[in-house]
């Protein structure tokens, strides 16, 4: 257990230290959970509450938030959040993972390639012609097909799976279950109801480049041909779906469970929250905001923030929102109008009436 | 394959018998699907039509729905689907599973610790200290990482994958394909469009109580620190994502492609629709009913019934709909309004000018 | 790599050849993708802006498209997507797979049945009593439970996983991930709050029929008793739901992500959009469409066209989302009327005083 002094984590946190430089912490945690032992964080005043009962030796805090307690050392940051970051990795140990070499119980073949310092798995397979790069690290159970690519310093964890022929850059990390470069879903229709679906052949591949992130249970399909391809640096939560002869930009973030369909082409920067679908053969620009659970169906030009289904603009959304809410006193406002229109000319009548009386 | 008595079955489910004690049945099945040595069930009325024509040797049913048909036996409940719940178990032939003991071709840690009767079927991998409880049950293919622990009588199946650390409680059971530990979704965004971003170290774990089920291809992230908890008793359905930090109190039920975003607390006995998203950072009281495919976004008291996105209390959100398609009815009446109003108006200017003339 | 003559191609796909019908292209690509060893296509004139720029070889076209430019052939179709899949299917290399026979680190009963021409990849494990049809391929990790039944030439991808007893008809295709035979998600609700839920054994299996095709991490859950259903050629997506008990007729297809939940009956020809959701104990007709991340909550007759959650007829829904977008002017229509009525009312107030005085 790696233990370091408050002044060490100041410095390396570049955080204003306020108590006992050479008191010693050994870990980090949440307020609610943190012991005599670990350095909190408070991200904002919203959970300034915690501050008052944390049991924590230090807290990361917003510059100015510090309360008086004279028992809890405070490390202030302009940026708390990226502070306690960095404190963080300096605890995290490394997880366990295969020691570089090939396990007796892996099967790798006779023509694939391998790195210097690869490691790989227990019950892990790697086929005809693969190339791992060096320090590559490939978890039990993962399968890498035939003539696939592999960067330095990719890490596989267990059960992902690669068909032949994906590529994929350096220092990525694939995790457990992910599937890439099964078929992209690919079939002509019947001329005939009731007659077959005839399947089109799916001859292209994966591309995902350096610095990727795939979350657990991720599909990528190959390409109808070319490549489906993810940019350099984007990360991809779990259970999402990216369709055959996608393309997304580099530095893009998906939260998880987000759907996108055939050939859609999604810019650089492109955020998209939980649930979100994204219909083929559309194009994002870049730096777009899909919220969560929305469902696209159009073109969407650079920057803008969508949210719904059809997605619209975000602000439009919630002036709808807005506006179904006001709908009963609508309506009441529609029977008044009625009430007093009818009494106005239930008078008029009456007039004339009179007058032509 | 069992074969049991009507007297036998009446006894076992607590259902009144009505038809000869001594005929023999040796399975289950649905009203259209039963053979003469089957025993079916009726949930309620809405079923009964299915009851005329059934070729089942005997029927659990409601109270007082049995019909005119004497070829057929009885058996009368309060409760049919739990006597049939019972009578199920009974005929429920035990499904294969790994024999105790280490398969041969499995691959288990010679420092991992193993409880007596555990089995672990053929190309397992259990990691280095990770500690099983007595009567686990390893399904083929399942990969353990090191330092996990796992209670008395969990069965993990084909394919299942636990990061090293994590840990699972007695009488789980957890479907192929599942995959918890992976690391939560935790990155700093970049201070400048087009820089990388940063990974946040997730050191945390997951925590799952005893007596949970968690479905195939569910996904259940670590704990950027501290842990991920699904609560005693709780049970998930298939591709569910659940993200770092969050909590599920004992005895909820989550359908389905659910999502949860990160470091949510969700109560006890929640109630979630399949496909529903929950976002990140909420707190969701006990008993919660969240309607499939809705939206959650903001804090949700014990005991109150969502649907919709953004989620919002069901009554409300049906008369919204309902006022929706009122909408061309109010169209109308605005027009109406319109012409009348005018009609007056035009009325009075005309007797203005009379008057003035 | 193969080489065709033009007019083998023109042969093939029954197109017109307009160009050298010697000349020689070993490959397909996309417009923009295409070099001048390349066949490319064009579906319809929206595409047509790449015709005048594709360094391609030859383009199929829809009869009459083509531009004026000599250095490239035209192969015309009145149906250019299937000529061009014909096309596809002339120049697709066969993916590798394992080789017949039984591969010395697969795990295969000596009690299963193993029909001619059967490939088992590597740390793949095949159950007790097991039949595997004619050329069936099993890719690496591959789980096969105990008592399966699989079809001639069925190809399972790598660590895709079969629980004991589920059946796949001949000429199947499951892609890697998808686990089929898991337990349906059945309890019985305690009878108190915070007491068990209690488990429904789920005793049925699943049965998937000829010419099925499977997407990655789709989870098809065993029936409470007798079966799920799969009807033949329905093409299932990837990360799919289909719940215990789920029917789908034949010739269906469904995107990815789409869920139905139990005892659900679809009829043939069904086609779901992506992330649709279907409820449980529903009956949907022959030929029904439902919309992308749609919501089904009640029966749906044969042919109808659905959209939105709760779903509803396409058509009904997109006319109340331009009565959504009238909103404000409706609004203003009623501020407009009230100002008027007001004015009137005000005016004749003000003659009564007038005659009254």
């Amino acid at each position: 257990m790696a233990t370091h002094t408050l002044s060490e984590l100041a410095a390396i946190a570049g955080a204003r230290l306020v108590g006992d430089p050479g008191r010693t912490v050994d870990g980090t945690a949440a307020l609610a959970d943190a012991g005599e032992r670990h350095v909190t964080f408070c991200v904002d005043a919203s959970w300034a509450d915690g501050l008052a009962t944390t049991r924590a030796a230090a807290a990361v805090v917003p510059t100015g938030l510090r309360i008086a307690r004279s028992d809890l050392a405070w490390l202030e940051s302009d940026d708390p959040n990226a502070a306690f970051t960095k404190i963080c990795a300096l605890f995290a140990t490394e997880r366990p993972r295969p020691a570089p070499g090939v396990h007796p119980r892996a099967s790798v073949s006779t023509v694939a390639r391998l790195g210097v310092g690869v490691a790989i798995g227990e019950l892990a397979v790697v086929g005809a012609r693969a190339e791992l790069g060096p320090n590559v690290v490939v978890h039990p159970g993962v399968v890498i097909g035939p003539d696939c690519r592999i960067g330095e310093g990719t890490e596989l964890h267990a059960n992902a799976v690669l068909y032949s022929g994906v590529q994929v850059g350096a220092r990525c990390v694939v995790h457990s279950g992910a599937v890439l470069g099964a078929d992209g879903f690919g079939f002509e229709p019947p001329k005939r109801l009731g007659e077959p679906w005839t399947k089109i052949p799916q001859s292209g591949t994966v591309v995902v480049e350096d610095d990727v992130e795939i979350g657990a249970n991720t599909t990528i399909d190959r390409a109808r041909f070319g490549v489906t391809r993810i940019g350099r640096g984007t990360k991809l939560d779990n259970l999402i779906h990216i369709a055959h002869n996608v393309e997304v930009g580099a530095g893009s973030m998906f939260a998880a469970q987000v759907g996108v369909a055939g050939s859609t082409r999604i810019g650089r920067s492109a955020m998209i929250g939980g649930q979100a679908g994204v219909g083929g053969h559309l194009v994002l620009g870049d730096g777009v905001r899909i919220g969560g659970q929305s469902g696209v169906i159009g073109e969407v030009p650079s920057g803008v923030d969508l949210f719904g289904t059809p997605a619209r603009p975000k602000r439009e959304v919630f002036k709808h929102y807005a506006l179904i809410e006001k709908l009963p006193k609508l309506l009441a406002r529609i029977a008044e109008l009625e009430t007093r229109l009818a009494a106005l000319e239930g008078a008029r009548s009456s007039e004339k009436k009179e007058r032509s009386a």
